[in-house]
C-alpha cells in the first residue's frame, strides 16, 4: 500500500491539530494550577499559547470544555495511581485506606479544584457528547476504584464503595476550595480569633471522615 | 423625649432602606429557587424588583453579596429547625440521626445550591466585612447543632460532630449540583443506559454517608 499525498497531508494535519490541543491544555493547566481555574479565561489561554482566541475556538467550544478536558486527564491519572497505591499499602485498616485516599487527593490540589467547579459550572456549558465523554471516564475510573477498595476491605459492598469514592472526591473538592479563598481572606481568618475554626484543614479531615464511614461500613 | 423632624426623617428613611434591601433579597430568592443561582445576575434581580441596576448597587456591592446574605438567612432558619427535629426524634441511633440531617437538607433544595456556591464563587466576590459576617453566623450556627448532636449521642466529639456536618451540608451542596444538571444533561443520564449511574440521589447518599460515619466515630 502507497501513502497517497492527499493522506500524507491529513495525516499531518491531524497531527498539527493535536499537538495544538495539547498546547492549549498544557497551557490552561499552568494557569489553573497557578491562581485555580475560576479566573482563568479563554482570553488568558490563548495568550498563554500564543494564538488568537478565535483561533482557540476552533479546537475548543468554551473555556469550560478545556478544564473539563483536564478534569477527565486528571481522574485518567488519579484513579490507576491510588490503586497502586492501595494495593501496595500493608495497611487496609479503615484508617490506613483512608489516609491513602485522602492523600491522593490532597496531593492534587488543581485536580480539587476542578473537581468541585465540575459538576457546577464546567458540565453545564459544554456540548452534550463533551459531558457524555467526561461521565464515561468517570465511571469507569471508579468502577475500576470500587473493585480495588472491596478485594482489600472484604464485605463492602458495590455501593458502599461507590458512597465512599463519591465523598471523598466530592470533599476534596469542597475543602480545599474552603481552605483556599484568596489571600485577603486568608488574612481575615488568621487575624480575627473567632474564624481560626474557619481554616479548613483538608487532608486530615477528609481522612477521619472517610476512615469513620469505612468503620461504620464495616458494622453492617 | 421627643422626636425632632430630623430624627424621624432618618427613621423613616432607614426603614424605607431595610424594606428595599428585603425586596431585592426576596426577588433573589424567588430567581435562585426558580432556576438555580448561577444564572441569575444583577440585572434580573434589579427587573425583578423593579429598580435600575444601579440603584440597586446602592444597597448590595455585587450579586455574591445578595446570594451571600441568602445563605446566611438560610443557615439561620435551617440550624435551628434542624436542632428541633434531633430533639423531637425518639430515634437517635446512627441511621436515625443521619436520616433527620440528610432530610433537613434534601428539603431545602435552594440551601443546597448556595452551600455549594459559597466557598467556590459567592465568598469570593464580596467585601471582607461581608464574608466576616457570613462565617460569624455559620459558626454560630455549627457549633449550636454540634452541641445538640453531642447531646443525643453522647461520646461523639467536638471534632467530629464539625466533620460531620462539614459532611452533611458540603456533600448536599455537591450531590444537588450533580442531580441538577439541567434538562438536557438529565435527559442525557436518563437516554444513555450506561450513564444511568450517573444519576445522584441526593437525600439516601448523604443519610448513608452520615449513618456510616456515626456508626464508625461510635467505635472510638
Amino acid at each position: 500500500m502507497t501513502t497517497t499525498g492527499a493522506d500524507f497531508q491529513r495525516a499531518r494535519s491531524a497531527d498539527a491539530k493535536l499537538q495544538r490541543e495539547v498546547a492549549i491544555l498544557d497551557a490552561a493547566r499552568r494557569l489553573g494550577a497557578a491562581r485555580g481555574i475560576r479566573t482563568v479565561t479563554l482570553t488568558d489561554i490563548a495568550e498563554a499559547v500564543g494564538m488568537h482566541k478565535s483561533a482557540l475556538l476552533r479546537y475548543f467550544e468554551t473555556r469550560e470544555q478545556i478544564f473539563l478536558r483536564l478534569t477527565a486527564q486528571d481522574w485518567r491519572e488519579w484513579g490507576p495511581a491510588l490503586r497502586a497505591s492501595l494495593e501496595a499499602s500493608a495497611d487496609t485498616s479503615p484508617a490506613g485506606v483512608a489516609q491513602t485516599v485522602a492523600a491522593s487527593l490532597a496531593a492534587r490540589p488543581m485536580f480539587c479544584d476542578l473537581l468541585a467547579q465540575a459538576p457546577l459550572n464546567l458540565e453545564r456549558n459544554v456540548s452534550l457528547d463533551s459531558v457524555r465523554e467526561f461521565k464515561l471516564v468517570t465511571l469507569e475510573e471508579v468502577s475500576a476504584l470500587s473493585e480495588v477498595l472491596r478485594r482489600i476491605r472484604p464485605g463492602l459492598t458495590v455501593e458502599q464503595s461507590i458512597d465512599l469514592i463519591a465523598a471523598a472526591t466530592s470533599l476534596s473538592g469542597a475543602y480545599w476550595q474552603m481552605a483556599t479563598p484568596g489571600p485577603a481572606v486568608e488574612q481575615l481568618y488568621r487575624s480575627d480569633p473567632r474564624l481560626a475554626h474557619a481554616v479548613v484543614d483538608v487532608e486530615p479531615r477528609v481522612a477521619r471522615t472517610l476512615a469513620a464511614m469505612l468503620e461504620g461500613f464495616a458494622r453492617h
